[in-house]
């Protein structure tokens, strides 16, 4: 069998039985480096003897991830580090140190890999990490592969990190900021549409994504315990939380927060965008009503409730504004509730 | 200007510009974790609360760094693992967790990518560091991207990392192992030949290197500070501390340590494959006449004194069996001494 065959879901199911199955720790220090969260989640979390530590890696690959006709160095770059910090973010952790391993054919001309490296180092300029090494290797297809280490800013403590699989039946599902935005942005660039005002922000959305580094930080040390980032749209993200947490989830179309730009540059498709859009970076929280209610009080980024944790597991419901459940939006994306 | 013609030491140098130019700190904890070495050794080395770590990257990418034709899975995800292993064991540490970013096309077989993955955990299990992470995308060309964070096994203290840059005039300058074998061993395997008694040994080392974990550690910690490992050949690695050291070297063709079966393979080739040859992940490190003795008393694996570091920066002269300074075994190799 392909790996093509088989959908990323099972490979990765695939990874980590073959890695528990062949792997026996020969390190004598097990009880001082206690890992709490491994394979399966936005990052790896540990405890060493001064607190507790994350790590992550995410690659993007030309042709896959990005297309230089529609993004300049610079914004890949910054969007490269993102990935990295916004899963940071997702468990309530501060970026550290990064490496960059990039993978580059040599055909690429000395200011496009200086460009790429300037966009890095103002992702890490505005949000946190410092780049301290990686390597530098030929390759036919040109990648970025940013590895980050995070911590807890002040407290060298017990703060637990977010996790997927503590959502429970009853909870509140909650978002941060604009859902679709990024999506809507590529859409706009990909038709080859001239940048106006209404379109704008959208191309900002997709170029520029913002890691919300605070309010994870801040969810970890308020209670909340269950979230990830929306990288591969919310239908995506969210039913990782569903299978991880033994759950299912309602949510209701005309909860979902989505910029007037994005209804006004697509009237006909902010929904499906906004469903299953990718790379916004927002997170994706639960909750009980009252913890909820004071990340809304207390956060300066809107939160909105979009729905509820239900005990279908693994299904997403969406209701429409009647009430009705609606398949129709979702259609076409049945590959993420399958995996 | 194109990446190619920039090369591969000029393009790292101009990365790291650039990082500095663009970058600003962020972090209000710059204080709790002091970065203590950065880009341009084996890995960073920062200091936290509870003592030092290590961080590194290295990527192997299809048809450069490898070829399906001469290694088979299993032997990739041994040699993926090992490369990282190897510089954390030339800064003087101990593998802990590491993750791992895997670009495939989609067309592997299932078997192929377990195949990698049992020989990752093979490779873990034998000297240490648990994958705790990572990152699965597809990508036109294969390649695995390896990040690894090592620590102090017992103490959480202050011993310094080995570094490149602290080679002294006088200092004696030393090898673990043999050199030249897994070159040696990619010669046969490409030459199609049969495996013998005599060739089997290079053929191993090139499939399965093994990292000086143990010789990192007891060099931090017995007053060696000079060391890097032996990824890239001799010259190469050897010439990387002669420029971060402001140094040159001497060594004797009649010194380096080389197996039986490497000449005897390779009567006329050996010198060269020796001293240029990559993957041997053995160390070179340099000291006194009396911190070398005591490594060579003290250390199971075998110590070799090879050379001297002399004042000739960045110049490393190869001297012959009568003494006399030798050109022609490097010849070929001055992409190496002119970078």
């Amino acid at each position: 069998m392909k790996v093509n065959q088989l959908g990323e879901f099972n490979l990765i199911k695939l990874l980590a039985t073959t890695l528990d199955k062949n792997f026996k720790s020969v390190n004598d220090f097990d009880d001082v480096y206690k890992l709490l969260v491994g394979i399966g989640d936005d990052a790896a979390v540990w405890e060493g003897p001064a607190g507790r530590m994350v790590f992550t890696s995410d690659s993007l690959v030309n042709n896959v991830h990005f297309d230089f006709l529609y993004i300049n160095p610079n914004d890949l770059g910054w969007k490269a580090i993102v990935a990295s910090q916004s899963d940071i973010a997702a468990m309530g952790f501060s970026p550290l140190f990064a490496t960059i391993s990039l993978g580059l054919t040599g055909d690429e001309t000395v200011d496009t890999v200086k460009s790429i490296y300037e966009g890095i180092a103002e992702a890490c300029s505005e949000f946190g990490g410092k780049i301290v090494g990686g390597d530098t290797v030929k390759s036919e297809t040109l990648f970025i592969s940013v590895s980050m280490i995070g911590c807890h800013p002040s407290d060298t403590c017990k703060t637990d990190p977010l996790n997927r699989e503590s959502a429970k039946v009853g909870d509140l599902i909650a978002v941060t900021g604009n859902l679709g935005s990024s999506a809507g942005g590529l859409r706009v660039l990909i038709g080859g549409e001239k940048q106006t005002p209404r379109n704008k922000s959208l191309i900002e959305a997709h170029k520029r994504p913002i890691p919300q580094i605070q309010t994870g930080l801040w969810l970890a040390t308020h209670g909340v315990s269950c979230s990830t980032d929306i990288s591969d749209g919310l239908i995506d993200d969210l039913g990782r939380i569903c299978r991880a947490s033994n759950v299912g989830a309602r949510i209701r179309i005309d909860n979902i927060p989505v910029s007037k730009d994005l209804k006004a540059v697509f009237p006909s498709d902010w929904i499906k965008l906004s469903l299953s859009g990718g790379e916004d970076y927002q997170l994706v929280f639960t909750g009980s009503d009252e913890i909820i209610s004071m990340a809304i009080d207390s956060l300066e980024t809107p939160i909105t409730v979009i729905g509820e944790i239900t005990k279908d597991y693994p299904d997403i419901k969406i209701l429409n504004s009647k009430g009705i459940e609606e398949t129709s939006p979702v259609k076409g994306f049945d590959h993420f509730t399958n995996i």
